[in-house]
């Protein structure tokens, strides 16, 4: 099967790796505006091939659209309307306004919307990586409104992943990807602002920051213009989410200021659930 | 040299392995209220022997205190009571309250303070492990308080972990610690809470919460008994630390609100610098 990819970034590039590796993909076109990500691409050898969009969708039997969240809901509508017998998948991070644009579209049928699980802090091709996917789940949406062998193909794909499959409507994807997913990214641009802004001391940051602080703010390194197309399109969301987490720092600051130990101890115990949910 | 380690938890078994397997110690004498964790430390080989507080003082060339926090306070002034010969080191996660505890007594210059800066989200003798303190660092405090001879035990102690040795005042130390340290557990602790709170499905997060999840909310399965105490000794720098992150979380609410993203934007790119500073 021939693949295009639209985006060889993180996600774009790793898919590239692990399609041909596992042999589902016989070829990889790479379409980039981009010329860096082009060059660096055929560089970490990820593409066989790089063409201008029309062209590759010409000669493609799937096309995968891994750009930022706003270039996918801009690009797809386009994209359906020069395919023939082509199938179209996307791999953003918010549903709902993607499935919307192309709600009525005639070729609604050959496009399936899906969210793989999985990503790193980094971006661009040099991001990519083996084996990403690798037994982490992947929520495919409204998928009642894909053909049956569009989405057999789909299957057949996040199968030779060996993802595991989750079927959601796009409104509980985008409710559940903001509290497990966009919050954390909010939550280390925040923690990482708020340290570099008073802790001016950077070489004593270096020197004393442990794991646990690089693990908090991990994500703070992650690409800005990837994740505010994100933040916009599930908005609403992530604003319900937010102010419940800051209601409830603000809840453990008042414990702290009233010297309520006994409740914030009682607060931690609950808060080590998470241990239960957590892989 | 004979060593006591006083509370036999995560740092204190792993220091149990460490200096016994480098020859550091001759023999570890374990104490530890909780029988179940002395149980557990005969098991795992963590001690050579136990024996009652004072018993071990006896028997000790150093007693290392790693008991929560607030122990540690009112343990040590009666622990530097019963020495005479004997070096007593505490590696707690607060510096001022322990010293001003010890600021005038007698046997001061017999006591060094420090805080290796490692660890993990669990605990109990369980959770000790090798080489956890590994090429990190460890701060020593007011280290002008403690005699020559006992200092160059203890650098020589941490040296023989392997450690980076940083000197820093009892004031300094906990502010340092309030922003590398303290800050992300707090944030880790309601992260979960705010999940556990909202996201009732927990099959749901367990599915789709992938690696960035998992790094952000990891320290919250971390010991109530433990933090607790390190919250109520530098309650005050926390507090200001928290105050300043929940500012921070409300701008980042208000520019969502305000659809300003082009600042959402600037901010992520100001929070990716933090990249510099982390290992």
């Amino acid at each position: 099967m021939v693949i295009s990819i639209i985006g060889i970034g993180l996600i774009g590039g790793s898919l590239a790796i692990s399609l041909k590796e596992n042999g589902f993909a016989t070829k990889i076109i790479g379409v980039d505006k981009n010329k860096d990500h082009i060059d660096k691409a055929y560089r970490r050898r990820l593409i066989d091939d790089d063409l201008s969009l029309s062209e590759a969708i010409d000669q493609s039997d799937l096309i995968i659209l891994s750009v930022p969240m706003d270039s996918i809901v801009s690009l797809l509508p386009s994209i359906l309307d020069q395919v023939e017998h082509q199938i179209v998948m996307e791999v953003g991070s918010t549903k709902a306004s993607v499935i919307e644009a192309v709600r009525t579209h005639p070729k609604r049928s050959q496009f399936v919307a899906s969210h793989p699980m999985a990503g790193t802090e980094f971006s661009g091709p040099e991001a990519a990586v083996p084996n990403l996917f690798d037994n982490n789940c992947v929520v495919l949406c409204d998928t009642e409104h894909s053909g049956k062998a569009t989405l057999e193909v789909i299957q057949k794909l996040y199968t030779s992943l060996n993802m595991q499959m989750v079927y959601l409507n796009a409104k509980d994807h985008d409710i559940h990807t903001a509290y497990v997913s966009h919050i954390s990214h909010i939550s280390s641009f925040a923690l990482a602002l708020t340290v570099l802004e008073k802790e001016r001391d950077e070489k004593r940051i270096f020197e004393l920051a442990s794991g646990g602080f690089s693990s908090t703010v991990r994500l703070a390194k992650s690409s800005a213009d990837m994740w505010i197309p994100i933040f916009r399109q599930n908005r609403e969301n992530i604003l319900d989410v937010l102010e419940e987490h800051i209601n409830t720092l603000s809840k453990l600051k008042n414990l702290l200021t009233e010297n309520d130990f006994e409740t914030f101890h009682k607060l931690i115990k609950k808060s080590n659930q998470i241990e239960r949910i957590l892989k």
